[in-house]
Formats: structure tokens, C-alpha cells, sequence
């Protein structure tokens, strides 16, 4: 009965809560996977960003945003309050870690979406934290060339990847790559939820310190 | 357009086939669950194992088992043509080398069950194999006394944690634990079927030769 005993150790600790991370180029639709995933009715907690844009009709105080002034925003910095933030089209953005923090301890799952330079500033700050990466497919020449490069040369090969590494650079902090292609958002969605499940059955949990 | 087509090329490879390694203790129900699997219709390979144990009404040669004589199997260890093999009930029993092989190289995920033991092996020849531990959720002193650990001292904990070391020992070489209470067969499928498909999207996937 030993290993089932020290399974039945694994399975009874609750779950550890995971930060996900969602990111991808500018135009990868992370906004609209978000979207998607809220609409399924998981119990995860969506971080809301603080910003120092002007709220525009519609938009729900403390649940699309954090409306702060600009100082207010410098503030937060200056406390260390935010975990990552930057400067978007002359606006502030940021992630607030107590945010963050609370849900985690209250047993939540995380889910975020920053651009890529905000991924490699979280994952230094917290590398347990899991970081999906969302892609589109796109038809350009040198995703073609991509394509093909099964069937070319050694040295051909060796060429691309090595005008790829800077590129593949930033991939490499990642964990998991997902495609969002305009007809597979649900796809995506579904990839996006069964990582999640995955990882809370990993034997060695991540444990996020923020 | 750089992280386009790097994660471009990341998805423009056929996935990595796993090798898909299903445990557990005895009576946990690994052939159920291996069942289940089946019935769903993916495109996964089930490893057929090599047995010298005689066929029994109902068995299909090839599909449930290959049935071989004695000396036939001694052979298959001599030329190294099982990965793994053991001696259950007096009857031997052992997992064709060259299958899996081509399961794998015709893209196909190989699906397997072993004992731990069996496990411990494949993790040392193959240490990208997927290695998942069924569990059964049993209602022993032991279980119930480690479901209440959180509220225990340190003291008390190390003293527990120290116990369970060996047992927990086997766990170490596997990567999921996947739950298979008496209720929860389906579930235990759409969580393994989770795994597989997250291990998919893996930015480092698994390369196992065998």
C-alpha cells in the first residue's frame, strides 16, 4: 500500500494555484482568448490591470480596469506594487501584485495576458510561474521558407536557425506554444485549459513567489 | 513579425509522438482505464505486450496479447527486442522494442501500461517518456492521517515527510498523478487525454529514442 499512500499525499494537498501567463506578439488576439476563456465559467481569477488611460463608455471600473491617475500610478511603482508594468501608446499599464498575491492564496488559479517583454519580467521575477505563448499562422514568405526547411540542406538549415536564434530567443522562456488562427479561438481555448489541467497533476507542482 | 515566425516554426513541425507511459500500483485499474482510452478512438498506438502466458477464450492474438513459447521469448530478451520484461505468475511478459519504434516513426503517441518497476526501467532507457502514476484514493489510517497534515506542526510533518520519503521515492521518476477512484474512470481518460495533448504544445518537446 506504500505507493498508494504517497500518491493519495499528492492527490490530497489541494491543488497549488498556477499564474498563467498569456502572451504572443501584438495582434495575436490574447484580448479575445481571454474573452473566451471568461465566458466559460472557470473559477479562475482574470487579473485587471491598472492604467492610467481615461475609461472609455462601457468599460467597468476594477473589472476591465484599474483607473488610476498618473501619480497614483507612479506611486504603485515607487512601492513596488506593481509586478511588471509599462508604457503603452503614451499610458500607463501595470499588474498589481496584491492582487495577484490574494487570489493565489485563496486557492485561485491566475490568469494573465501581457506582451512578450512583460512575460520575461514575470517570469524572472516568479520562474515557476507558466507561460503560454499564443501564435498565429501566418502565410508570409518566411513562414513558408520555415515550412519547408524538413527537406532542405544541413547547411541550409543551419543558416535559418541561426537567423531564427535571436527570434527563438525570446520563445525559450515559454513553456507551452498554442496557435490561435481566426477559426480556432476555441481551440486555442481548449489547448489553454487542458495545460492547466496537466500541470496540476504534475508530481513536482509549481510553487509561485511573488 | 520576428516571434511570428519563430513560434510559426515551433508549429509547423509534426508533433513529437510520446511515448506514453501508464502505472501504478496493482489493482488501481490501469487496464480499465487503458480501455477507456481505446474506446475514445484516438490515434494513439496501445502497445501490445509479449506473453508466454497461454491465450485464454475471447483473446485475439495481436490485439490483447502475442502469444509466445518459452523459448521464443528467451530469445527476444537474448536479442535485446523487449524494453522491458517480467516474470508475472510464472508466465513472462515483455514490451516489443521495435513497435514502439514504429508506432513512433509513423507519428503515432504510444500508449503503454507497466508495472512501477516496469516504469523505473523504460524512465532509465527513455527519460523522455511521459511517465503518469495511476492512484486510487484509498480510505486507510495512513491516508486519512496525511490528508490532515497541513494543521500539523513542522515538527510533526518532518517526522511524517521522513516516512514517506521511500514510498515517495517511486513517485520521483514520474512526471503526472492522475486520480482513478471507482467514480472517476472517465475522468481519469480526460485528464490523461490532457496531459497528452499539453505535452503536445511543449516549447521543449520530448524526444525519446529507443
Amino acid at each position: 500500500m506504500g505507493l498508494y499512500s504517497a500518491a493519495a499525499a499528492v492527490i490530497e494537498q489541494p491543488a497549488e494555484p498556477l499564474l498563467v501567463v498569456i502572451s504572443g506578439p501584438s495582434g495575436v488576439g490574447k484580448d479575445t482568448v481571454l474573452d473566451r476563456m471568461k465566458q466559460r465559467g472557470l473559477p479562475f481569477h482574470f487579473v485587471v490591470t491598472a492604467t492610467t488611460r481615461p475609461r472609455r463608455p462601457g468599460e467597468v471600473e476594477g473589472e476591465d480596469y484599474f483607473f488610476v491617475g498618473e501619480q497614483e500610478f507612479l506611486d504603485m511603482i515607487e512601492k513596488g506594487e506593481l509586478i511588471e508594468h509599462a508604457l503603452v501608446y503614451n499610458d500607463h499599464k501595470g499588474v498589481p501584485r496584491q492582487q495577484i498575491r490574494a487570489a493565489m492564496e485563496s486557492g485561485q488559479d491566475v490568469v494573465m495576458r501581457v506582451d512578450v517583454q512583460g512575460a520575461k519580467t514575470i517570469q524572472s521575477l516568479a520562474p515557476e510561474a507558466l507561460l503560454i505563448f499564443l501564435t498565429a499562422r501566418d502565410e508570409d514568405e518566411l513562414s513558408r521558407r520555415l515550412r519547408k526547411r524538413r527537406t532542405e540542406s544541413e547547411a541550409d538549415l543551419k543558416l535559418r536557425l541561426e537567423a531564427a536564434k535571436e527570434e527563438l530567443g525570446y520563445l525559450d522562456i515559454f513553456d507551452y506554444v498554442v496557435l490561435n488562427a481566426d477559426s480556432t479561438v476555441e481551440t486555442a481555448v481548449d489547448t489553454i485549459l487542458a495545460i492547466i489541467e496537466a500541470e496540476h497533476h504534475r508530481i513536482n507542482p509549481r510553487r509561485v513567489n511573488l
